[in-house]
């Protein structure tokens, strides 16, 4: 009586969720200080105090023609989206014209829009385990195929022996996704550029163009100086999927672009067919008081220290407690082994001292588990020895 | 090398924005004052002064923790969810629990997810002629037949004669929208008596239910009195979609929700599968400050009285020019008959003279044109003239 899809894809309770209120169920009954809640990744810090500055000077404005809160064109306010090419060319060298910006509510929305795009019957795109669970759903909504590489649980690059084995003619697109959720793990330009090469070599053989879809909502949550490529520089088949969720600590607001490289093959078709699946999306315009906040914002970035503070505190901790973790330089996600190869029973463990974790089957990966570190450092700290105790349990 | 049907959807140029784009550049030939554009539905109406006081009340609050932009749940805050049912029960003497309530990024995007959700193979959903075009896309894209009921032009109510001639055994869903884009028609008491007849009796002999999708972004641009019923209370299988558009005037926030009734057969598996069309659309949550605002400011209306002063200064001038139309109730739009058989034609002439119309076929009905009149009521007084110049071309 129901699409049964949608009804699976809707009933189906996500771990992250259940565990996040059985969280606020426990703060409920031993309090706040008791619980240790590593399970979701909200970011804790404030956005930069431009934002709400900026939101207050809009409203404040004399805007008789309601323009602030009215329909934009549904890529985006043209200046929003000029903008945003200068800013590109300005930061990474690498020129993208307004006309290939579309901007988005918020990243999921421009993964959903960039694959429905690009899907054809019969195509099939790859994700790297561990990845982000919705890639899944993003894609096999879209009618397509959606293949994993297993992970290289070493130090979370890519398995190329592995890739290898997973590709068919049918690849039309490959989601990476670095700084990644949920190992925090950035590509090295050895991984960046073995794997330009090796789809460059698949685009000959198969002879038709393969994407990359690089999602980046954590591009400028990075830790170490670590350099993160702009990957239409190294590879022309590339769109990129931005968010400022994490840049400026807006992840409720919504608003992000999806940039389609103007040396991608066919690169006019994808963005008219990204504006064809946004409006089957129930897209209209991103929500348009925050393109007005974006165009003054750009250039803020929310204070990420408290977040390297909080990763080096517990990945120092884990490792001192026998944990083993492939440290990351970016996201605030730490990735480790589980101390027993069923990572859910370890969880479980977890959960009786009253940690949450999420386990690393999820996100397509068995014998890890996720911790969110975009918390306050008291916790952490407050953790630290219950996660001794819990890896006790383990000698 | 990219989808067909997407690239289709976002290449082919809607008419009301190729019309939008030929008045900005007339607007930079002749001057805004000899430019009357009639073609968008953008609300001129200013937000209540209370949204925008509560936005600064909002950002300038002490949030240590970002809550205010940060993720909420996906069909939105529980008591956001709560305070929306109580006011439908308290407006509309109906019980709708807070846990049937979705919170959506406007009213397009609950149509979709609750299209999505209903759809099954095979399915066909009915909307009556002239409509609001985006439902074609909406049901198509859900895979789902799209069938047309021809317009009753005499008063936009329904020709029952011809619902009878479209209804098959695969009837799930019958979308209505009242008041209505284009007409700005508010369907009688009668009308909607007979309706949900005709509709109980279609589901006794087919043995399945058929469900109303209500789409109400016009509920609250209502004049004259006129007694909007509310369609759960008189018909049991009914979702209704609602957006703040066009009440609060904040059209480009993108914010509304859907009712689904207590009373719908399956309403739990309708809601779940809800948010399952949700998530693949890349929803997230709806733009989380706006939650926040209209926790605050739900009860408030803009000043509709400049529609009314519009609605009644258009009618009278265009029927004392000789044009036939339908007074309408609600909404900010007109639906006169073209004065010749093709409305493109007319409408092309009207351009001659910088009046800018859209051509009834967009909506599903010939031989009419859509004027919106959301606009400076000078506007108008200086278009009347024109429009007499016009109508004297026919005489």
């Amino acid at each position: 009586m129901v699409s049964e899809y949608m009804h699976e894809l809707g009933s189906k309770k996500s771990t992250i969720r259940d565990i996040f209120e059985y969280g606020r169920k426990r703060v409920a009954e031993v309090g706040r200080e008791n619980v240790f809640d590593f399970s979701i990744g909200n970011p804790n810090v404030p956005c930069p105090a431009k934002v709400n500055e900026t939101i207050k000077k809009i409203v404040s404005g004399n805007f008789g023609e309601n323009i602030i809160h009215g329909y934009t064109p549904a890529a985006g306010l043209p200046r929003l989206r000029v903008k945003i090419s200068e800013y590109i060319e300005a930061k990474f060298g690498f020129k993208t014209g307004a006309e290939n910006i579309f901007v988005t509510s918020g990243a999921a929305h421009g993964l959903v829009a960039t694959i429905k795009a690009l899907a054809e019957k019969g195509d099939e795109f790859i994700a790297f385990a561990p990845f982000f669970p919705e890639y899944r759903c993003f894609v096999e909504a879209a009618g397509a195929k959606f293949n994993v590489v297993p992970a290289k649980i070493e130090d979370f690059q890519i398995d190329f022996d592995k890739l290898e084995e997973s590709v068919t003619p049918n690849l039309k697109g490959v989601i990476i996704n670095s700084p990644n959720n949920p190992t925090g793990t950035v590509y090295s330009e050895d991984t960046l550029k073995k794997l330009t090469e090796f789809l460059c070599d698949k685009q000959k053989k198969y002879g038709h163009p393969i994407y990359i879809i690089a999602d980046e909502p954590y591009r400028d949550i990075a830790f170490d100086d670590v350099d993160i490529k702009y990957i239409p520089k190294i590879y022309d088949n590339t769109i990129v999927i931005y968010s400022y969720s994490k840049s400026l600590s807006v992840p409720g607001e919504r608003i992000g672009y999806i940039a389609v490289s103007e040396r991608a093959d066919k690169h006019r078709e994808i963005f008219d067919a990204i504006a064809g699946a946004t409006r089957i999306s129930g897209h209209v315009n991103p929500p348009s008081l925050f393109q007005y906040v974006i165009l003054e914002c750009m250039d803020e970035k929310s204070d990420i220290s408290i977040y390297k503070k909080n990763r080096d505190l517990l990945y120092n901790a884990l490792s001192e407690s026998g944990f083993t973790c492939v440290k990351p330089q970016g996201a605030f996600y730490l990735f480790p082994q589980s101390p027993e190869s069923d990572s859910r029973k370890f969880c479980d463990r977890a959960k009786e001292l009253d940690i949450l974790l999420v386990p690393g089957d999820d996100f397509g990966c068995e014998g890890h588990f996720r911790l969110s570190y975009c918390m306050e450092t008291s916790m952490i700290e407050r953790a630290i020895p219950v996660f001794e105790k819990l890896a006790k349990q383990y000698e």
